[in-house]
Order: structure tokens, then sequence, then C-alpha cells
């Protein structure tokens, strides 16, 4: 199987309301990650409030998932910072943690020029000698790739591989085929946006970097091994059993909504960190409700 | 005269390679900024890259400012973060600096609620006992604040002033009007873009946010001066005056540009933070020759 290819998962990264990771809570996301069998775990990814955490909370949380990993499955690590520096700095310390690879975001105030990111990009590469996956996400960044600037980053030595934001289903195999044609041979290219991943699976796409799996990877990994079998039917009837989460992740933001899922399983009670509320009550129960309708289905 | 009203400067933060502020390009700065009279100074705002310094350099920076001010110019400084936590900390080390108020931006990674952002402020000023001016920044920030929003912080204890982002010229005064018939009586309301500030002055806004004042304070002043003794047509002649530096804000930014006109003035050979890169040579030859027509206009 190609690096990273198939099913990253990307939990939360619990923390309390000063920003100190909770190891514990943190260790039982992995365990359930490493006990579902994903292909990959995405930590401290959009999901992984990765931004919102020091470098000192970055490595004790990377640290943990390490530790809970061992050698069986490789952890991909956000290392995104504002500053090229830090970005450097963050990627110097998953080296040393043992992280696979590095996800690097376009992270912005200032917005930034093409030739600025391709700089930002080339020197975290260069300076800390970890794989970098290329983390395209408008979404919180602002930042726009354009096909250019992926043609040109992926031919950067260190820069390994690419998740692109979600692409509306019916134009993820137009945009696959371009990119296929514009990245070296055997490039990985993935997908973030949960509710197009079974089509961008079906169409060929090398990895689904899922917000869901991260909290419930079971279902997930179904979809993508269906998929990955040419089971095209049974991947869509999966996706179609998710859908009233997939809508959850659009009403609510992905992020909020797996911070409620985590705690309704008891598997973390935390918040995300402030300015970032928890959902309201009502919402609450939306969520719950979604939770005991899946169970149901895939019973 | 009201509280922060007229012509509020933003000087760039000189710093090296590493993030760490150069006092004395700084206090070069500032001292021109006294000399020339200007009304209050914005340290640390956009253009003083305050996303990009620690804790830790941003009080350097605010202490030098407040030295060199004294009691004679309020000092306004960017107390902005993504976590609220910390932009509480900064309002309080503002506080403790003797800062006369903080600007505040909706900054996020992960888009922020209009509840969220409301939180946010309403913490923060609560919290610092800073008085706090809304910072509406959405071209770093990409967050937008609703009339609602700006009508409900408007009225949050400690919220004092707003700092709006470019409006249309034709637009300014119905945006001025409605935004006058939302906030309590004697709220200061500002506007930041640089070329179209003459147009805000002469309809009636409170404050001018300049980015340009932060480095050629004069020409600024006597077009905010203009403007406020209802001497229309001086007012416009300057701005016509200045339409070539506009011309490069609009290219190159104005972050860029004032780096560079720094650098040309002999008073600071700091570079943005990196990611964001200098102006190229070919550029850097453009904004000479626009200060070398400005000097011959203006002399």
């Amino acid at each position: 199987m190609a690096f990273l290819s198939g099913l990253s998962a990307f939990p939360i990264t619990p923390s309390d309301r000063g920003g100190h990771v909770d190891t514990a809570a943190l260790k039982r996301l992995v365990t359930r990650l490493c006990t579902a069998g994903v292909d990959s775990i995405g930590l401290l990814g959009s999901t992984g409030t990765y931004m919102y955490l020091s470098r000192e909370e970055r490595r004790r949380a990377l640290s943990v998932a390490i530790d809970e990993t061992g050698a069986s499955i490789p952890v991909v690590v956000g290392v995104g910072a504002l500053r090229t520096d830090e970005a450097v700095r963050l990627a110097q310390d998953a080296k040393a943690s043992g992280a696979a690879a590095g996800l690097l975001a376009a992270v912005s105030y200032a917005p930034l020029t093409e030739d600025e990111v391709f700089e930002h990009f080339s020197t975290v590469a260069r300076e800390s000698g970890l794989p970098i996956v290329i983390y395209d996400n408008p979404g919180t960044t602002h930042f726009r790739f354009t096909a250019n600037l992926v043609e040109r980053l992926a031919h950067v030595p260190g820069i390994v591989a690419i998740k692109n934001p979600t692409e509306k289903p019916e134009e993820i195999s137009s945009h696959l085929a371009q990119q296929r044609s514009m990245t070296p041979k055997g490039f990985p290219i993935g997908y973030s946006g949960d509710w197009s991943a079974a089509e961008a699976m079906i169409c060929g796409a090398d990895t689904w970097y899922s917000v869901l799996a991260g909290i419930l990877p079971d279902v997930c990994l179904r979809m993508v091994r269906a998929a990955q079998n040419g089971d095209v039917e049974e991947a869509r009837r999966l996706d179609a059993t998710l859908s009233p989460i997939w809508d959850l992740f659009k009403q609510f933001s992905s992020l909020r909504t797996v911070y409620t899922i985590a705690d309704l399983l008891g598997v973390s009670k935390a918040e995300p960190p402030r300015p970032i509320l928890p959902l309201p009550a009502l919402a609450k129960e939306k969520v719950a409700h979604c939770l005991t309708l899946l169970e149901q289905d895939l019973a």
C-alpha cells in the first residue's frame, strides 16, 4: 500500500480551558483508532485544534500518540504555524518524536502570495527533513492553492503527498485526473470533506483524510475498504447511512459535532478551545438522535 | 476631542528573523509620530504584525512606545489572539503597560459564529478592564461583522469604539449613518483603508486608522486636519497627491509597501516576518519613484 493511502483518521485533541492536553483522553481516542486498524492517524489536524495549542502541548500530544501506536500505524501531524521559523521548529519536533509526516497548511494572517507559500513549504521541508503533506484547507486558511502551485510544490524534495479540500462529488473525477497529470508518479492524492469522501475513494483517490474516522473509525473503514475493493454499491450504501452525520457537520461544523460525539460516547468530556463554543443543548440532542439512528442502521 | 478621534498612525514593528523586536528602530518610528503630532498611535496592529510576535515581544514593543510617547499621545495596541485566554492575557499586559485601549480583531482559524465572537469580545473586555476597540478586519480574519453584532458589542461595558474596514467611498456616508444609529451616542467610529480615508473623514467619521501615517505622518495629518476643518477641497487635493501610494498599497499590499518605504527613508531595514517576503527589486524601484514624486508634490 502506498504511503498514507486508505483511511487517515483525525481525532480531536482533548484539552482543558488553559490549553493543557488531557493525555488520558487522547490515549483513549488513539487506542480506538489502533483497535479499528485505520491506515494512519492525522494528529493535530484542524480537528485536533493544532493552531490553538502551544509547541510544548503539541509535543506532549504527539508523544502520547507515538507511544500508543508504536510502529504499527503511521502518525501524520499538523505542523502549521503563522511564522515560517515556528513551522520549522514544529516539524523538527515531529521528526524527533517519530512522526511519519507533517501536515502543513498555508496558515496566514496577512494574505500570502503564491511565491511566499512556495518558500514557506520548501523551507519547512528542507530545514526539518520531515516528509511534508500539503494541507490545502481554504476553509480555515483562506489561501487558495492553484494547480500550478501544487505542481511546483509536488516536485520539491521532501514534499510527499496532498490533502485536498472537499470537492463537489461530480467534480472529483476530473480534479483527480488533472492533479495526477501534474504531480509525480505515485504522489498520493487524498481528500478531506467527509460527505464527498465515498465518491473520492470510488474515483480512485489514494486517501480519505477523515474527521468522522477520528471518533467513529469502524464505519469509515468499512466504507474505505468497500471502495478499495471495487464494491461501489456497498460504499455508497454506507455513505447514505452516514448522511444524517454529514448534515450535522454541514450545520454545526465537523469540529463542534465530533466534540459532542466524543462526549456522548463517554470518550472525552473536553470542550473545544475558546472562542469556539461547545454545541448548545438542542444541537446536542440532535447529535444524540443521529448517533442512535446510526447504531440501529449499522447493527 | 473625542477619545481616539482624528489620525491614528499604525507603524510597523521592526523585528529580526527570529521575531525579536528591534527596539531602537521602533523608537525611531514612534518618535517620528510624536514629532508629527498624530492623535493616537496604533501599535501592533496588522501593519505592526502583532499576530507574528510572541507575548513577550509584544510587551517589549509596547513598553518602548509608552516610554516614548509618555502621557502625550494615547497608544492603542493590538491584543488579538486565536485563543480567548491568550487575548485576555495580552489585554491585561496592555493595561498594565499603560495602553489607552486594545484593538481586538476576530482572529480565527476555525470559522467562528456570531455568538462566539460576542463571547470572545465580552470576555476580553470584562477580564482585562482594558477599553476595547472593535477591530473589524475581514481581509485578515475572514470574519464578517454584521450590523447586528456591532450593535450588540457596542453596548457591552468596556467596548468603546470601532475600526471599520475599507468601505467604497460612495457607500461610506450611508454606512456611517447606519452605524451611528445603532451605536451609543459618542461611540467613536473610524475607518481603515487609506485610499478611502479622505472621503470617510469628509463624511464625518471620527477616526482614520492609517497605515501610511505610521511612516509618513505629516501629509496624513494635513489631510485629516483639512477634513476636520471642513476644507474638503484641500483634503481631496492631498488625497489625489497620495493616489500613486494608494496604487502601490493595492498592488503590493500596504504592509509590504510600508516596510519598503521605511527602508528607503533609512528608518528601518527590517523585513516582514516570514513567510511574508520583502518586495522584489523592481517593486522597490517603483516605491522609490513614487516617494520622489510625492516629495516634489508636497514641496
